[in-house]
């Protein structure tokens, strides 16, 4: 059964697909209340954010759009410092979208946000004309369990850890959309646990970023550019999987720029890095974790190439992959 | 000057658009930290809800989708007995969309906002194929000043009213995609000084919903359905303009089942009725504001007709106005 505007009407069609679909699989006390807005116990200081979904196809090995949409925005609260709690979820659905699909769509966000231990709230359903796409915006707020964690508090002799492979979403996309047949996966992942075992190990983390549209390239520009520092990094320590390093080298893409779903930089006291990679390492989603490089006095991103050159690595400009989260 | 697929990769073209359109216009101190999540300070209880906007045409006399994106979340914030303090933005942008009519969008929020007084902290940017079209999710939190206020609160007794006249956003919004020439404006307002007003003036609010997609007959049935109660209104109290009556009649439209954007019912104890009614009009946007009908036992919604009938009122079934908003 295919959606169509009806179900964007407000009405009866509506009400069905909530309960059918949003109900049945986000099911919590607060969200089935189904009031104007969630209420919810908070005290002290939150992260709050939102991030939208589009990629393209909707399905791809290692995860979809669903499971994107919840760990995009889990990632972007662990990124600060915080515990993620709760989620808002909005769909906007192209008419013609596969009921089927949505709902497995609904199914991966269920068990995504089981292991991120955050609960769904509050949605919103909206169909537009179309060709059966489905985009999702998510929003959320978590509890700071650290306090100060900011871009534009590195400073000078400050390690930068990252926690894994780069390019293994962008790969696994752009294989999708390609029709490539390989078994790189997208690397999509709820963060927190990473970040947990960062501050339970006692990091005075400085500033942490998932590393995902843009790539690690441009991260590390606003890492320079917000704390007013130079980042420096070498290229011999950068983990990327032996397969995508070949994907690479096939199609020209620099593993600097890809987009990953489950990548986290974060910058520490020079002194507790290997600490920090130890704990990142116990973690399933950084046992590939590196110690990349440090910040230094000055501007830009400069990277030690693996024949001892030295190269700037600017912000990423054009188009990147259009549709790749 | 129109926004490309480069605008959504994350790299610099992304960069100057947040800066030239969002930063500007949504200029405040949380944002501009560009970090991956706003950090605040909220104490107790929370109302947190999302909407998405998908309206056509994007710009409509009485507003643009940008006063909709804003006013709807502080809406259904509002409706909760919330104060609303903070939204996040999150944008999908069809490739060759005006980046001239997406400032005057981001500027339209600008002043909403500072009218509703809620600062927009958060924001996203997507870029996907297209025409043009431009969807907008907000989500925002709000502090509850009422507790209790719920949609499966209302009792036997408890009065019902309107806060205006039915209709206009609906008749604004299809005289501008069907070409019709009148003076009729969309209702699009923010509603939370009309809450403001029945709090301070001490009314025990039981339940408030904004009239929205699927209009009043949907909203009255989900108060019938969720405090299992009936609903009886009178015909003759429902406040229409003689505009938007003439342009129902002709088009056979049932006001009932229009789509409001500025519009609220409030379920009030019966003795507070009137009180009620005094504290609405004296706001701007609660000027026509009625008392439409009670609560009593039984289930489902019923109206009385200016014939003294009565006629069993429905939820809406089909599809309405498509991307009304």
């Amino acid at each position: 059964m295919n959606i169509d505007l009806s179900h964007g009407s407000g009405g009866k069609q509506t009400s069905n697909l909530i309960h059918d679909i949003f109900l049945k699989n986000f099911d919590n006390e607060i969200l089935n209340k189904l009031e104007d807005a969630a209420v919810l116990d908070i005290s002290g200081r939150i992260a709050y954010t939102t991030d939208s979904f589009v990629v393209t196809p909707m399905f791809f090995p290692g995860g979809d759009i669903g499971k994107l949409a919840v760990c995009g925005t889990v990632n972007d609260l662990s990124m600060m410092g915080a515990k993620p709690k709760y989620l808002t979820a909005g769909f906007i659905i192209e008419a013609g979208a596969d009921m089927e699909q949505l709902n497995q769509i609904a199914q991966t966000m269920k068990i995504t946000a089981l292991e991120a231990d955050v609960k769904i709230v509050a949605g919103d359903t909206k169909v537009i004309e179309g060709s059966g796409n489905i985009y999702i915006n998510t929003s959320g707020v978590g509890d700071i369990l650290k306090e100060g964690v900011s871009i534009q508090n590195c400073s000078i002799g400050d390690a930068i850890l990252l926690s894994g492979n780069l390019g293994e979403h962008h790969a696994a996309i752009m294989s999708g959309r390609m029709g490539i047949k390989n078994t790189i996966s997208s690397d999509c992942a709820p963060l927190f646990s990473v970040v947990s075992d960062l501050l339970e190990n006692g990091i005075d983390v400085r500033c942490m970023r998932d590393v995902t549209r843009g790539g690690l390239a441009t991260v590390l520009n606003e890492v320079s550019e917000s704390s007013n520092c130079r980042v420096e990094i070498s290229e011999t320590s950068i983990p990327v999987s032996r397969e995508v390093r070949g994907f690479c080298d096939i199609l020209g893409l620099d593993p600097l720029y890809m987009a990953n779903e489950g990548k986290m930089i974060a910058v520490v006291p020079g002194e507790q890095a290997k600490k920090a990679l130890a704990a990142m390492k116990q973690n399933k989603y950084g046992k590939n974790a590196e110690i990349i490089g440090k910040i230094t006095e000055g501007s830009g991103v400069s990277m030690t190439t693996a024949l001892h050159g030295s190269r700037i690595i600017d912000i990423l400009y054009g188009e990147g992959l259009p549709r790749i989260c």
